[in-house]
């Protein structure tokens, strides 16, 4: 396949390099104000041979920029699969939504990365992707390297009753390293910056939005995949999330669990009617208290009992070997 | 999809009750000696109603047949996709293999819970769905419910290095009690026998061929997968595993583990170069050490590090479910 990859951070750097092993080809690449097209790919004839993927990662580690062109050119070139993979924005989830609606109404595909439009658009998605060939696909968006979305598809979202887990690398992170060492938040919070685990502003993390992000996108998929008309859906947004997140949790809670065998860890949960972040008491040595930034997803099913996926929820190569699998089962 | 389901043992029951709810239609259904076709799929025109899901279970539970009609006529009976659910058989992996070809020769699609045609001759089903506008899909066969064979897909067979895990839930399960109450093999088999977790001759699951099955399996998905050419990939079979089962770990070896924060569960490992299947040492409290019945896959990939999915491996309505997500993949 043939894509274009809109993006040019951690994900969509190792989308462009790893989309080749797949045997797919990048014929266009954008940043927030540059562009590559390859030859053969921009409308002006010629056999498209794709971008040269070290170079283009080359020139935005010593450049800052992907190349001569311009986004739009970007947009406008001759893919099959558009990777949506710019930073996730909240309310209208410009301009990464309609990156997705431009392709669909070029009747092309579109895999995403970026939570935005999933979270704080669905429906509008829903309705773009029915008036399109196209398809979107969305796995990279909630878990990582873990295949959450595709597995409650196949099991069908009608069966699954519930999705609960650890979906925060960086929080479950600080948690564990209190839990181990004994150290307050402020402490740790400072070694997970150090680390390049947390950001410099990292509320994002330890505020619980990015895990109630990706639990808005599972009720998203449990509330559309178990009824026919998306019109009887109920759509959720991140306003409609229950979060707390882990700065309040102080150093003592995680000592007095551990005298019980228990520990805390942030724990999301999405049904097809609430979502909720908050973190939990667990058993210290049960399934949810995965360690350091791993990740882990519970689905709770009809007919099968419960399903534990663990793994690594975030990172460059792990995060496009996600979007590569999406663009596989487009094919 | 309209299904045409051969072996009405407990799988074979369950997909039948379950299709309903997953929007297919059973069409025909077909035990060792007898069968049930659906008017309008018998070839004899009139409108396909399917056939009665409950009738036909209550049927064989009560007289141990599912019909009047005759095994030919299911495989003959208008269907799009063929479940394969009779027992597992070694070598020839017959009749199974050949209900499989029969549909492929029809250019129908087949999903298989049977273990034996996958296992045992891998090379002869590839070369049958080439010549078939057909496919044929098998999740069910290894891991029940975990999504094992799909999420090595997913990721592809060429980036993934190694697949391991607990695929017998017997052995487990037999192996769990024996570190749990410090009794010896004997008695925990009985008990397992008792519970009908065990069969009344065991030596499928305890001698670990049917762990070794699930892992050539495996071998077979990553060594085809990761070459262009079937002709260049290197198929297994049972005789290819390495295989040791539980039968003659002692009491004593699970109390010896304990002291060192370790336990012995029976791990099977495939890579895309060998198969093996042994007792092994691993944490006590480690992702490995997974309790009773359950089932663990540990796939290790070359982008995105370790993933472990871990649930029910068997049961009816468990590996209904793995099939019925099977038929969804093939719409």
């Amino acid at each position: 396949m043939k894509l274009a990859v809109i993006g040019a951070g951690a994900v969509g750097r190792s989308v462009v390099e790893l989309a080749g092993e797949h045997g797919h080809e990048v014929v266009a690449v954008a940043d927030s104000s540059t562009a590559v097209v390859a030859d053969g790919a921009d409308g002006r004839g010629g056999d498209a041979v794709g971008v040269d993927p070290d170079a283009v990662v080359a020139r935005k580690a010593e450049r800052g920029i992907v190349g001569d062109d311009d986004p739009e050119d970007a947009l406008a070139a001759d893919y099959d699969v558009l990777v949506e993979a710019t930073p996730t924005t909240l309310g209208d989830a410009e301009p990464g939504f309609s990156h997705v609606t431009t392709a669909l109404e070029r009747d092309r595909h579109a895999v995403l990365a970026n939570k935005g439009p999933v979270a704080e658009r669905f429906g509008d998605l829903r309705a773009a992707v029915d008036d399109s060939d196209g398809d979107i696909r969305f796995e990279a968006t909630v878990g990582g390297a873990i295949p959450a979305v595709s597995t409650v598809e196949d099991i069908e979202p009608g069966h699954v009753t519930a999705v609960r887990g650890v979906l925060n690398g960086t929080a479950n992170f600080i948690l564990t390293r209190m839990a181990a060492e004994g150290l307050d938040y402020d402490h740790v919070l400072a070694e997970a910056q150090d680390l390049g685990v947390a950001e410099a502003d990292p509320s994002f993390d330890v505020d619980g939005t990015d895990a109630a992000l990706k639990c808005v996108i599972l009720a998203n998929v449990l509330s559309f995949g178990a009824v026919d008309d998306p019109a009887d859906a109920r759509e959720f947004t991140l306003d409609d999330a229950d979060v707390s997140g882990i700065r309040d949790v102080p150093g003592s809670a995680l000592r007095l669990a551990a005298e019980d065998g228990q520990t805390v860890r942030l724990i999301g949960e999405a049904t097809g009617e609430t979502v909720r972040v908050a973190p939990r008491l667990v058993p210290e040595n049960g399934t949810l208290a995965v360690s350091g930034t791993q990740n882990i997803v519970q689905i709770e099913t009809s007919h099968a009992g419960r399903l534990n996926i663990s793994g690594r929820g975030a990172g460059g190569p792990e995060t496009a070997s996600a979007v590569l699998g999406d663009v596989g089962r487009l094919e």
